[in-house]
């Protein structure tokens, strides 16, 4: 067997986000991959980028990839909606490893879920106004009817912990009330915070519309990618660290966060300056 | 009379701010000193600063700085309260030319207006922690209490445009009622954001409590200073354009958030990369 394919299989995985919340896809991952060691990266210093745009968050997604692609990863995980939404099909051919972005599955999900063919999306402005889930979905539900609306409350909302505050409560009730004429089915969280607010959507949105988290079905995806390539860690071979954490700022914040959140305990972040 | 002293009358002001919020300071120099050219940088790129980091506040402020002197400027107004706090006394003794903040102005009036002695000061995450106002109060006033409260979602609230909504009233109340026992007498609007709120925190704080809006003292303090150094534009040569604004992303949207806010309309707003 070709060495290097074996050696290739006990690499670590790139996750990158534009700051904490794609801590919620590596912690998915974290569970249907407990073998795969992770390299995460978190854009602190330039969150957020759901109101940025599409030059800037493809020349943002570039700059990470290099660095992650010199951490020697062997697959990696666009865990930002934003950044899967603008740079992924851009940078995609310029890659020599598998790359999956957080959009794909949890439209792929969707499309399969729903019975009346109406699926709602909420994400940041950036995401919700690039119309990638509506696109994303038609491929494999052409007649789909696909509404979209932009929370920009809902990241400072959870960065302040406000979880199941009255005034988080009385925000989410505002943005979803557009869905409520609509009839929708089902409701992707498109936006990596959002699974955090899962328990009050579902509240609001009552029990008949299913809630579609692409965490969860990125990491599935991950787990199909990994096996077509063979790129499997059969854990063989344990390698210590197992999750490493890289950060363009504010590190002592970012591990707090991410000690709330994960279900390992982590001992630090690195800090890096991502620009240059 | 020597004539690049006195060509250097004619050149532009530089102000700079983490986004939109050094709009409000940039409108009240437009105000107040009606003959003065500015160049404004709007780092929309990396908005917001008030999370970040001490020293990516640093670096960030010396690129702008940079930018702004390739530009020609005799003076530079830093009208964001995060790179004031974190930057202003750090690259000062760098520079070759006057250089002033929305601190210490605002710091100054509010140490000679409070009569009880206790003086509120709301901002973002950064400027509260590093303790600035504080230590500007207790220069003219030593005996001062002065208590601090991070307002995170204030910014994002003003983007959204929700500026007399029931959500931000909830908010406000929520924040400010940590000054309800407290018994202040003056409340500095640490951030260039919250002018903009200006009204609704007058209705909650009641007509006892001075609000103090440093863009207001800032314009002032820079008239001084641009005497002091016998650059003060008397008119004489009339060069166009008076404003021009820069921004490191989606200039589109800041130009429309520059309309909404400044007395006069703004034709377009040039993207550049800060980073480069």
């Amino acid at each position: 067997m070709d060495q290097s394919v074996e050696n290739k299989k006990y690499a670590p995985i790139g996750v990158f986000d534009s700051g904490v919340g794609g801590l919620t896809v590596a912690r998915e991952i974290m569970r249907q991959l407990p073998r795969e060691r992770i390299i995460y990266f978190g854009d602190t210093a330039r969150v957020p980028y759901g109101s940025k745009s599409r030059e800037t968050i493809i020349r943002y997604s570039r700059q990470i990839i290099h660095f992650l692609e010199s951490k020697g990863v062997k697959a990696i995980v666009v865990a930002c909606n934003t950044a899967s939404a603008f740079a992924l099909e851009e940078i995609r051919p310029e890659m020599k490893m598998p790359i999956i972005g957080v959009v794909k599955p949890g439209a792929r999900v969707a499309a399969g879920l729903t019975r009346n063919g109406r699926i709602g999306v909420i994400g940041t402005e950036g995401t919700v106004g690039s119309h990638i889930y509506t696109e994303m979905i038609h491929r494999h539900n052409p007649q789909a009817e696909v509404l979209g609306k932009a929370c920009p409350l809902f990241v400072p909302l959870v960065e302040e912990g406000w979880l199941k505050d009255p005034v988080t409560i009385e925000v989410a009730k505002r943005y979803l009330s557009s869905f409520q004429e609509s009839d929708i089915d089902t409701l992707i969280l498109g936006c990596t915070h959002y699974p955090l607010l899962r328990s009050m959507i579902h509240e609001i949105m009552g029990e008949q519309v299913n809630l579609v988290n692409p965490a969860y079905e990125t990491a599935q995806g991950l787990k199909r990618l990994l096996e077509q390539h063979d790129l499997v860690n059969d854990g063989q071979e344990a390698r210590e660290p197992m999750y490493q954490f890289y950060v363009s700022d504010a590190a002592e914040k970012f591990k707090n966060f991410a000690n709330s959140i994960l279900p390992c305990e982590i001992e630090k972040a690195r800090l890096i300056h991502i620009e240059e």
